[in-house]
């Protein structure tokens, strides 16, 4: 049976198409800087958005017709398994991600909950091996179920920590068993409330401690997975600890993690914490942890996270720009973490915005291509930075300098002749770069 | 000559007084958990705000009447010595601040605005040996003239590094000389207008070489001082550097300088960045890095810094308590980052919102000391965080647990019970505290 | 059956008490200003958050615990209705307010709804009745049910209208049975999600068709109720119509509606527009629009409306001052449009949590009358618009000046002295007032 | 002598030219839907932002390099109109704008500021006639002067009134005598610092009765001039009156002065209230108030009128769009409040700046006349509204239901279907008309 008996596989037709169901920019096999644009892109599909999420909000009821929902948990597990391959198949993507609640019930007991999650599991491993379509991250949903009202692995409740561990290493496990190269970490309840009832200390040495755990179960099963932190400012938390890229840096020093945890980093998030998507990338590019991507986008008018589908193209040229700097966002992809809006109820509108991301991502890689290409940011950089490169700049550089050297040479030139930075212009010039 | 001959030494006269030259809350001697309010609260006055600052703003010519100006700015800047220090002694503050263009002319070329700082300087020095007032820090002005428009030590241009440097080795011999115990860094320029035309690494990288320079410095010199940042996450910059106390707290850590810089908090600042004053102390403690902090408010629905007097006494009671638990602030202070209302332009406003940040604060500490005396917070902490005292939590704690024995307890406990944490209560109670 | 076994009648115990369960500031019969403080407050439950809520959020599951939830809907709305009232008499409040869909299931059919409600109501009228509790307000639900995804007057739909029409004629039905002095309108829908696909004065047109023939109906059934907006700038909508006080009064007047409508205002709406809760109020009023306020406070660093109960004495203060210079807020009252925290969870919290909103709102009016009494505001005003008392001033206000003659004014009075407002001495004496 | 004389009159060169000095897509002559782009955009320079800003900011000193600044005021302010016409027809923009101080000193009288104000008006009457350049629009500034401190109109000090309504007066006779067809009115210090000395509804009938006089003088002097009114939420103050559009018309109404007034709407200043551009112009347009046009964007991540020349391609499209639909903007134009960054402060930026402004809202102009002719948006409407073409829909806009009709209607057709809005499909669809 077909969930979307309607829609065909969906092709590159151009822009001269009519058809809704057709890739207007994104042509998975078009080579871009010697890859594919599938291979740069690594698009993946969020199973919470996609699969579970009801269209539901603060003030409203579900929405979302979904016809795989049936009055047996199991059988709704079951059944999104096989809408999900079929979407993914039909849209041309080749990876997904999930938290653990997304694909099996919970049950009343978590011997339950782990018993469904092998079940479920094995149903996607056996798509998986059918299709060649692959896991580009798991993680453990420590945050929906009432036991994490004060957090998980910095809940005020022992008890809540250990049931995280139980949760994460189920998830390890199901890392390993599909093949997952990630594993992600939000911790949407790891923050407060009020800091009138919190131990931020103690919080914050809980959840290292609970990361370490983690790092060493997966050298104990050899598993060789990437980890990832996802920062978010707040929401559902008055405050979450991993507040943004820095702060999560911050974090990871501290707790001597970073050799083993790299960022995923939201779009959405970004716009939260009060910045740009392209900062996060290049905050974390600097510390050498740019790990994997959510693509979405927020409305800078609003105060919590819209998830929207991706489709302004100044973001997605800059974050790909970012992305080709990096030699590519492997292991990591873009996954959409990214839901349709609440009055885009039908069950095509999945395409229809997935179509929309794509397509707004393939417009970022070719204008980002083509600005690396001409050397659009590197000529700017090389003119701006020239000063760095002979001279009392290069001095400095090297390490050749100290203040009463410097101050004896400012003493020489003290005139100084900035020149203009020309913003309007380039950012300008930036829009040819759009078409 | 006096400067405000209409006002006498203010004095504490309690609630009942009408006088408003008068503090109603701050008795300095006044002894509070075994040390005086004045030894608890260290108050600074911040020399910018209260000497140069005109009452501009940028729709707004000056409208400040000072009495001090001239037409010749070495006279100016020795009346504001008199004046600062008529109005240090008569509001019985113990500290102030500065930043070096504060307190002489910049001049037409470095050497003479050296030249102007040691004559300055010799003069601030006769005046704090005569009335034994102290520097709690002095800082370098890095944004303000034209040559810093692309920043200071981040600037594209070296020379400027280059200027910069100068400046500092001056301002950590004047810190030497005036017997300063913190010096202190904020970069307004040390960020940002767009990331299209920026090198974030090797603007990061350069902060980082001028920072260890300073530290050579001030051991070359012999002077033992504590280094402060300031956060602040924006204005002028469209965005800057040390966005938060999380984010210094990255670069410090990736840069290796923990051992010498701590955090100078501003209370602005911090709801600039989103956060609280309290978030902003806590987060700081936690990593052993409370410096010193700029007290002031900031109108949380407006989005730039307005540097308002502290009058809120939530904000202060909750940031004496932080400093209570820190064992104080020393070697900081508490400096009054705070310029009064462009409405408040008479001379005798400067000293009618000194009085209300004073009173504000001592509000602060004593609510403080009640609440730590009552054991309001440490009551509540202890009882949510019983469970790691013993049994599981305390195995967590004590690290020898691991995921896998933390499942095996989580199957045999999945059933979790979390209890309330009447937060609403704690909030109404928190009120009686204040009065 | 009691459902809050545990919990007397709830008394004025005074700040010695060291029982949660008692007010601390709020004795109902405390005389001020020559009425009773019950009749200042005029106090209301909100069925809403204190009967339906669950404690879910966006991310997390209800934790919600509430003994009077049944398999059999209308078995836990006739629960709620003994619970509720329960509520009221034991706390001392002697108003509630609901929305249609809190106090009775939907049902499979127009029919089925409006015939539970007619049994609801009926049972609620029993209960008042026997306790002389009053309906402050009731309104229609047309936000959660998924046929109002477009809007409810301002559908695209034109059938949804109809609905909606048919739920309004309803409500003012159950406000005449009940006796309820105002009628409210909240369009959590009547906004939009994108401008690229809504008819924005097509919908404002049909609101305001919507709210005439609200208009028309209550008086054929000759019901003399106050109708009232509720302005929010945001959520569930990207933008709704009905963004401030402000914007509400802009329509009201377009569609000639003043005569008949009236603002009930909330805190946290407020600040989601930018604005403080004072501001709303005093804009209303000089419209002559005040009507009723809904209780709460929203967390200004959070960009969605949370919902709090009101524990700051700034903002309950400054909201009951304008309330005795408005001569009161009846037929209005003061709604607790709040809610527990998700971690205040347990029933009693429900009594906690509203004993906090009036202790609140008791200092507020106690700290009120008092500014009032000393003329605190009004002495400042006298003093800072005294120059239209007399002279050029006052012939201005009487309509005697144009531009000619004050320009010739102007020509003789160029060199203008102005005067300080000494604003931080004002803020720091208003501190006082809080006590 | 010329104070650019290296750069020619601006070409438009297409998209090829490596030539910053040429437009690209701007092209004065082209001919869209019957008019030229010149006739459709209507553009103006803004003197204060070309002529007088001189790249200071809060925390910084003037940066800008400005060839026409001497040591003689009123030398300065004609440099500036030779300076100013060179600018305005090497661009080859028809129109400009001013405050009365951007034009002249203001001396040290009203009586100075009056005769220096004929003699610059002079000279620049006599510039027009030869170039044939136009006054879109003049003002005068009530805001920098410190006089200004405590408002204008709205100012506690009446003097202060009759000192603007001096200024209003000469204002309009300017106005008069330059032939400009639009008088504005921005409010900056209309508003207020704290609510607790303001008396909000004396100033707010102050401001009305002063806009009633000026618009009795334009019709005594016989200037059929359109007052407009430019809405900004805050900044300089904490709050300014004219929040918003909707604010200014509730204003409007209230007063009755919609038969005089429209409203300048300018980009910033809609993000600062929390709105985009294209909302700010809708509801103008819904109370058939659309005057004019200030074009520039802000950072919506940042919280203060940054004033940036506007280069976002949604943006100029979305209102370049109503702009058409509202059948243009004549006697408005699109003014460029909009100034050079800080660090683009040679004299050529100027050029640079305005021609990437230019070509961002020529690109808007071309991509909104391709959606009108496409039918993007009608035809999205046409199938949205299309219940109230027929049936119940129509009976509703007739007016030929109430709510006892419809509640039957409802009755029977309770069964609900409403439609997805495909809202995803439709966003990334506007991005094909954007190149």
């Amino acid at each position: 049976m077909a969930y979307f008996p309607n829609v065909d596989k969906i092709k590159y037709e151009g822009t001269k198409t009519e058809n809704p169901f057709a890739f207007r920019h994104y042509d998975p096999d078009e080579v871009i800087e010697g890859k594919t644009m599938k291979e740069h892109l690594r698009f993946a599909v969020a199973w919470w958005h996609t699969l579970t999420q009801d269209g539901s909000d603060p003030f409203g009821a579900p929405t979302n017709i979904r016809t795989w929902i049936t009055d047996d948990p199991m059988q709704t597990s079951k059944n999104r398994v096989e809408a999900g391959f079929e979407f993914f198949e039909k849209l041309g993507v080749e990876y997904f991600c999930f938290h653990d609640v997304d694909i099996a019930p919970e049950g009343d007991s978590l011997e339950e909950f782990l018993a469904n999650l092998d079940e479920i599991t094995d149903l996607i491993k056996e798509k998986m091996d059918q299709t060649g379509i692959k896991l580009l991250w798991n993680t453990a949903n420590m945050f929906t179920n009432p036991r994490f009202v004060h957090g998980a692995a910095s809940s005020s409740n022992a008890d809540v920590f250990a049931y995280s561990a139980a949760q994460v290493k189920k998830g390890l496990e199901i890392s390993k068993k599909l093949g997952g190269k990630n594993y992600v970490f939000w911790g949407g309840r790891e923050g407060y409330e009020s800091l009138l009832n919190t131990d931020l200390p103690l919080e914050q040495d809980n959840i290292a401690r609970f990361f370490h755990m983690a790092v060493d179960y997966a050298k104990e099963i050899k598993h060789d997975v990437q980890f990832l932190i996802e920062p978010k400012p707040l929401e559902p938390s008055k405050h979450q600890y991993d507040y943004d890229a820095a702060t999560t840096m911050a974090f990871l020093q501290k707790y001597d993690l970073t050799d083993y945890f790299k960022l995923n980093l939201e779009a959405n998030h970004a716009t939260l914490a009060g910045h740009t998507f392209e900062h996060e990338i290049t905050v974390a590019r600097s510390y050498n942890a740019l790990g994997s991507l959510d693509a979405n986008q927020g409305d800078v008018l609003l105060g919590w996270d819209t998830d929207e589908f991706p489709t302004n193209i100044y973001d997605t040229t800059l974050a790909m720009y970012q992305v080709l700097e990096n030699g590519g966002i492997a292991p990591g992809g873009i996954n959409f973490d990214a839901k349709v809006r609440r009055s885009s109820f039908e069950m095509e509108d999945l395409f229809l915005a997935h179509i929309a991301g794509m397509d707004t991502f393939a417009r970022g890689l070719k204008a980002a291509a083509k600005l690396k290409e001409d050397g659009f940011f590197t000529k700017e950089l090389d003119r701006r930075y020239a000063s760095y490169k002979t001279g009392i700049g290069k001095a400095i550089i090297d390490g050749k300098e100290n203040l009463s050297s410097l101050a004896d040479y400012a003493l020489e030139h003290d005139q100084i002749k900035n020149q203009s930075n020309h913003l309007e212009l380039l950012k300008s010039r930036l829009n040819d770069y759009l078409v």
